[in-house]
């Protein structure tokens, strides 16, 4: 079989970078195009030396290539862009996977709300296939476009789904607790991001209200198959790399927990369901597209704690993507995500 | 007036080494005696070089001090130390205030089952008073025997008292996400606390249960002057000192939270209430005796956000203990305390 | 005494706040004005919640506040700024203590080639002091003007300057590995200072030159009263505070080592010389503005090695300023200086 | 080809884990035997969640296990282990790489003094091949006992080595400024070793003499074929993985120093020159068996500044034992090290 031509827009952030981490040892996939308007005719390797002697390539000005080379583009660009090219993309045979999060949220008004601008072609929202294989897998490899999922919806929307699915927790009282570290901001020059403001530090943000709360929450409905009442309260941890979601719901059935999240996952290459009474660390998974989940009953009580961890930057990010674009593309679905996790 | 004559049992720990530091320029103060079983003989400053200059006394070995020539003692020790010698203390006229936690718990037969080891004292535990001044102010001022609160324990009930205090959550289904610095697992050689473990790293632990539930739920439930229901989930951050709850209730009044919130705490010189949609950071509290709390209700709905940080080894443990000694000596509170955190 | 108004321009930066941290509780301090260009209007405490209940002051607008009204006024300005404002404030009898670089290198040619552009006020270099106490105490008791030292040049001067002065080392290959915490770079919004950048990581950086290197160079011929050889080679540590200079020379003579540095520094009460054998740690001064040095004489062979802690923003920077200050109104060096290292 | 049969004494230590993240995905290698006297029975992977779906070994009793039906045995043990086993592992013809020192010095009189212990098969230091591919890869290919280097030592000759060969530097006054992130002293519960001890802060240790002196004093020797003369001043750096040595060293000749480094390394797979003017950074080679480095002369003048970068756990230890391997048994040199470094 041909590689795969693979595109990236937006090479310089954090989900650029580990996209080439990927990709670059990906035995079907032959990186062929990566753009930067800052960057456009600087060699990849030079800006990220961990890259050299394995990405030839140099950064290409979007304005001056054709994209349509490519048989899958992968946009890790800022909100927004993504929903700029798509259209044209499709239009060339060329199928799509957006980081960011323009096709995730079906409902635009809501997206717009959020997100602060108008939605550019509201026309594809509904055929965007929502990138998450454990609950998508069909749909996903059927489509051209595949919206990613954002980090903590990946690692909450996995927490919480056994129970939603199987109908035993009070779906109108659900807490999500999520940590992450600060790769998860992105590659931008913001001072709350510096080593000095953010390391020895810790903080929740955006508890008024962020934006992955509305993604999260239309996962969870559709799980449950009605609304959900969800408070998602993120912070920002001083480290590099992981997730770790900490959920909180009431039970309303006797079941026994351990089994159920099992019984759910047992297919599931990435997600891993740890002996009981374990508690999941980030490191576990850190590198590595594996989601590792633990579930909890404190005292035998009513209230259930999930704990899951993923590495925000691959199963939260880019190894999403590659898995996606592997069940896009009729390939096994762990190709090139054979990744031991770096510990320590 | 005289000076305060101060001993210190167990001063090789981290709580003893914050004692020294807050003791060492508090003008009231003689630092008397210093025992270590282990370190007898050896210069302080020797074993802690930030102190030089500032401590000039060598560990005692503790069995062959007199420590009544003290005014009071602080136990800076494992649990089980000070129930051994409080007795006698109390009896030469000697106070005491206890870092660890033999005389937090009023029931003992809780207290055993949860520390594993008989009282050795049970008679003291009615006699001893809890430390936490926003609360037993009036009491510490007259006590012999101070159980200072531990560090979890202090940071979630200054977080949940105004709530509780009114009446307006509901106390069966109470949340508290912890999270805490790793100073706060001691001075202690442990494979798990080790910078190539616990860097970079985070997890929850003691989801099935943590020895600060039952302090934690006997202070509150004494605020709502009845049961209550509490999930406590602690978390290890990849950082030295601070503790951030991230607390959770259910509203059953409408209420001006924040109003609540700021005359609750108006004359405490150690809470400090952030102005409305504020997120505190630990640092902002890093060496310093403040807790800082914010409050959220997200979205307008009725679930209660509550954000409250503290230096564990300060407010949390060796601070509050000097807070506890000015109001049992009748100095002002913040003697010794007015210590500027330091940022970054 | 009446207290000394104090005025800080540029205090959003680290310098800036850890004057503030410092002169918020010096006994012998009105802060009086604080400007930021970018945030005139705002409450100091807004901006840095560590000194909420410390610092009542707004910034001002430098443009439209008279700085005249301070008895001193602290520069913690970029480069370049203080050399634009010294001429007026000092004909008003406002002394100026500048913790840039404008006033540190007395060759102007030098200074403008290596700052990249052309000084201001030339004929203010000659009056101005350098202040590092240490050595120019006397000229710095009579200064209008001071030249608040560099972070790396305090920790290498404070360690050569036995050295050099005693003439028992060769001046022509002299060689400074110096590391920091991040906070040297400032409160400036830059990638290569993200905590996903500079966190858990490290490199060298400017081995090519560095600004601090003529003024380093300078301040060690000034001590061997001849020219210097010196090899500077800076490194970024994934830390916020704290520089350690590791410093190496060939020993000329036999020397007692530790007897040479402790005479030097035996009246010293911020230079603190560790016992043979020891190796300072940077947390041993943090937030404090102590130097801790230690020689060493390798398997006694002829190379010498000395090992130099400083906090950069203490000792490095503001709390050098404030003592700096404290000599030039004749107040105790030490005062509001009076700091316990926080460790851990 | 048969897969090679590996055995691995010590697996529960970070070399020993590291071996297995290697190992485990290795298409060579069947994961035959790993040894742990502490944890004998235990599930490999329960120990190492990171290892879950990649290692389904438990430890093995090292007295009940036979390792002579591996073809390969790995210590990655403390010092004075292999020495003990390696006589009886040869004569059964099984193949031994020692991660640990034991065979590394050549003189016995010089390893006792620096281990402080008795050598138990001093007639084997002579047959073991000191396993620095780099300059002795052919005596590797035939050797059946390799002596792998200790992790300073490997980062700091491969910086000397072009230099001492072309005879270009002063080979008597030769210095390394080393600094480790604190994997490398292992994972045994030590106080100095705690995040709350080691984090936020850096320092020298083992200024009078640290046991990599004597093996980079051998190896430079044999480089420049006569004596050396080296002060080698290990620093601990807080973060986990990642060695930089910054070398110091006096040229003697007009050389082009970029192109002697670029022609010495040409053929090196895992040794990368940077381009003039870099400054590798450690987290470049996070989780791979690349050695970066960059070579300066500041200013012109006449001292060398090498920079070199490895991952201690990786080239500095298992990554480099793997290629010994692949060497041993004839494969590709970097047969299951094509890992890309994880960045950030």
């Amino acid at each position: 079989m041909d590689k795969i031509k693979v595109g990236i827009v937006g090479g310089t952030g954090y989900t650029g970078v580990e996209l080439l981490r990927l990709l670059a040892i990906h035995p079907n996939v032959a990186l062929t195009v990566i753009t930067s308007r800052g960057e456009a005719g600087m060699a990849v390797a030079d800006m990220f030396p961990s890259l050299r002697g394995y990405v030839d390539l140099k950064f290409s000005d979007p304005a001056q290539i054709d994209l349509s080379i490519c048989d899958v583009v992968f946009f890790a660009t800022p909100n927004g862009i993504a929903m700029q090219q798509t259209r044209e993309l499709l239009a060339k045979n060329v199928r799509v996977i957006d980081l960011a999060a323009d096709f995730r949220i079906k409902d635009v008004a809501t997206w717009e709300k959020w997100y602060g601008m108008t939605h550019a072609c509201p026309e594809l929202i509904t055929e965007a296939v929502y990138g998450l294989p454990e609950i998508n897998r069909e749909q996903i490899s059927k489509a051209r476009l595949v919206a990613n999922p954002g980090c903590y919806p990946t690692a909450v929307q996995l927490g919480f789904m056994p129970l939603l699915e199987a109908g035993v927790i009070d779906p109108t009282y659900l807490i999500a607790d999520a940590k992450s570290g600060v790769s998860g901001a992105g590659r931008k020059a913001e001072v709350h991001a510096l080593l000095a403001e953010a390391g020895d530090n810790f903080k929740a943000y955006g508890v008024a209200g962020h934006r992955h709360l509305p993604e999260i929450s239309q996962g969870l409905a559709a799980m449950a198959n009605k609304q959900v009442g969800l408070t998602f309260t993120p912070h920002l941890l001083p480290m590099i790399r992981g997730i770790h979601a900490t959920l909180y719901a009431k039970l309303t059935k006797s079941v026994d927990l351990q089994k159920l999240f099992e019984e759910r996952y047992c297919n599931e290459a990435f997600v891993d369901v740890l002996p009981k009474g374990s508690h999941p660390e980030t490191r576990s998974v850190r590198g590595s597209n594996q989601c590792r989940i633990a579930v909890h009953q404190p005292q035998g009580g009513d209230t259930v704690v999930i704990l899951s961890v993923i590495d925000n930057l691959v199963k939260g990010a880019a190894g999403q993507a590659v898995q996606n674009m592997n069940i896009m593309f009729g390939l096994s679905e762990g190709l090139g995500l054979n990744v031991v996790p770096l510990l320590p």
